[in-house]
């Protein structure tokens, strides 16, 4: 077998990831031969700058100023695109590789949520696999165990953190007790956040990733809009001690589920029991936990993003092409992807936490309490530490089961209270997990 | 793709585990057919008993008194042993199977692990896969992992809690403060252990695990004699309570790691730090960690056996098979797969657990600090609470990172004191995991 042809590939982007393929690929040659049976070799490579210094060789590869032209005719075998955004270059190399026939590998998560059911019909029809493992936590070898390993499964529910960033926060500012500002200022300093930290704080990397795996869990057409997604700008170190206290952490997850009114897509910031599996993944770790109705709970945790991972991830993908491996992009023929319902978070049932701020006197706990009996919204705690008469003091509630929009409307209108100096703050408890 | 033939199946052994798959097949036929591309049917079935009720229809399937016969001989594409054994039978399927240039998907640990090396071999030979996801943690699709997902690495350590019996006993005893044998009883009764627990509580079920894991992760042909192993029958709830005490749990580990010396492989209780992930692994959950250069640290969590967990993964490599995928048994050539060396545990380097039981009388910590020092262990923590003078006590001694061979010298003078009651008791301290 190791006479066979190599696979040449050709790479778009030299970034921390493009280098991090190009270094495993150069040091590990060997070994993923006598793993793939063919060696993989990069023949082209496409960047912004040639001439920077990223530490690797690349002097033997054939060079391209125009990425997307390199994809279309270069002599190689398949296309990597580690360029990034949903649009532009990135979409240009991955649609002319695919017009021309050409296998794709892609660690590109905004791409496949933005345009994951068109591509994936562009690579069927071409014949060809689009590959995405280092799309959605690098670490962590989630797509093929969705797609593959557990593909005798009806899928009920998957979840996960699937964000190192908001991660790595939530976790400095527990074990801290600092507020968000200040954990994200230090995140930016030591490189575990953007200079622009909203594309990750905000949730909207982790809905990019929920999407994808959404689809590949259900096999349904990816729908990013249909992601009700909030970030953790608003967690605050009263939250995190209350969670504490009441045998919970709070972790930013993605969940994606079945229900009877469709497909249920959502990021926020959640309460998880202190004993759960997932309460324990901790600073930039990353996690997905896929339900099934053969396999029960199957709990996976890795790093979710850095040069190594990633790079693991997308030779994995290169390893399968050069094995002949040919799996439908999103785990079933692009046609028989469904549109499903969504399941809108209005409808969602569970249990919440909610942080008000109110005037320490007389009454408030009655009004509060009025406000939530009108929207039959079922008390299960409710806690009033240390009084401070006329000045602001925290009042913690959690509620028994409760629709989402029954829990909004009491909301609102406690909002309105005299009493409540601040807009509530509600963090959705998830049990069972 | 749906127009494709379907897989047609022979499947030997209608236990628990065979009644599982033989259900999954039936229920998720459609969801099934549409992921592999076609349909995946039983055609065939052997067991002992024809007759016996096991709560699944097997009424349109071909019936063979002589398994080994069905899978020479019936008209199938591919052939799955549920028989279990290293030996008889089974093997007798799996060489006939493969002598026919038939597949075959196995969940056989025990035959993996004796023979594994050989029957890769024959079924590259024959050029079939030889499947067994099933055979290590069903409910993790390690295997696949391992030789898909993390084929880009160079794996330096593979471990983890291989059976769900013993991680069952030792969360029990913890939870409960109830010594080895009561709880086993009650696992028996629970039917989380067999009548004969001696497979699981002695550790040969988790070696034979841990040998399959060992040949994927590092291309060496499975040696199973190698392995150093230690069952559970000793652990006590003094040692569980000592683990909390020093920020330790007590888990039975299979570890195998390359090391200058070689292969190491080993099966015993283990103190893993309370705040690692495998370490909140309860129950009967397995899991699996995989150290790779690239990807970092891999943790994987799922149920290890029952009929639900097993059947998904046997389905997961038929799948594979309609879908045409072809990977070598253990993720290389047979013949690539290297005789490694083999690094004794007498040259394990590492911190130790001691549990004494001493007479409680002037100079006995000088004796035992005296025969460690003569042996350069260097102590970390001596802990002697409690006085009883005249009766036994416990002693309780952490050592710094120190060579097997050295522990065990100093613990056989250390027996041999006069004012030393029982065998000392000694727990392999894990770090950095």
């Amino acid at each position: 077998m190791s006479e066979a042809p190599p696979l040449a590939v050709a790479l778009a982007g030299l970034g921390t990831v493009g280098a991090g393929l190009v270094d495993v690929l150069q040091r590990q040659g060997d070994l993923i031969a006598a793993r793939a049976g063919r060696r993989i070799e990069i023949r082209a490579v496409s960047a912004r700058n040639r001439s920077r210094n990223r530490g690797i060789d690349i002097g033997s590869y054939q060079w391209w100023d125009d990425a997307a032209a390199m994809a279309r005719d270069a002599e190689v075998d398949a296309v990597v695109e580690l360029i990034g955004g949903s649009n532009g270059t990135a979409l240009a190399v991955v649609e002319g590789a695919l017009a021309r026939r050409r296998p794709v590998v892609t660690a590109n998560k905004a791409l496949l949520a933005h345009h994951g059911a068109e591509l994936a019909s562009r690579a069927e029809t071409a014949g060809v696999t689009l590959g995405f493992e280092a799309a959605v936590a690098g670490g962590i070898p989630i797509i093929k165990a969705l797609r593959e390993g557990l593909a005798g499964n009806a899928v009920s529910r998957v979840y996960g953190i699937l964000n190192g960033t908001c991660n790595y926060i939530l976790t400095a500012m527990r074990e801290s007790g600092r507020p968000f500002a200040e954990v994200l200022e230090e995140a930016q300093r030591l490189g575990y956040a953007e200079a622009d930290p909203s594309v990750d704080v905000d949730g909207i990397d982790a809905a990019h990733k929920l999407a994808i795996l959404a689809s590949v869990a259900f096999g349904t057409r990816v729908d990013f809009g249909a992601i009700h997604i909030e970030g953790i700008r608003n967690v605050s170190p009263l939250d995190i001690r209350y969670a504490q206290e009441l045998g919970y952490r709070i972790k930013l997850l993605g969940i994606a589920r079945l229900t009877e009114l469709g497909l249920e897509q959502r990021v926020h910031p959640c309460m998880v029991p202190v004993n759960s599996p997932i309460a324990h993944v901790e600073g930039v770790f990353n996690a997905v936990v896929a339900e099934g109705d053969a396999v029960g709970s199957s709990f996976y945790q890795g790093r979710g993003a850095g040069s190594g991972p990633t790079a693991s991830a997308v030779v994995a993908d290169l390893i399968d092409l050069a094995r002949g491996h040919r799996v439908a992009t999103f785990g079933r023929p692009a046609a028989a992807l469904v549109k499903a319902p969504h399941a809108s978070i209005d409808r969602h049932l569970g249990p919440y936490f909610v942080r008000l701020s109110v005037y320490d006197r007389a009454g408030v706990v009655a009004d509060i309490s009025a406000a939530l009996r009108d929207e039959r919204v079922s008390i299960e705690a409710l806690l009033q530490r240390g009084r401070n008469p006329g000045e602001a003091v925290p009042i913690v509630i959690t509620t028994h089961a409760t629709e989402e929009a029954a829990m909004m409307r009491a909301l609102k209108t406690i909002s309105r209270l005299d009493c409540v100096t601040e807009p509530p703050c509600l963090i959705r408890i998830i049990e069972g997990i």
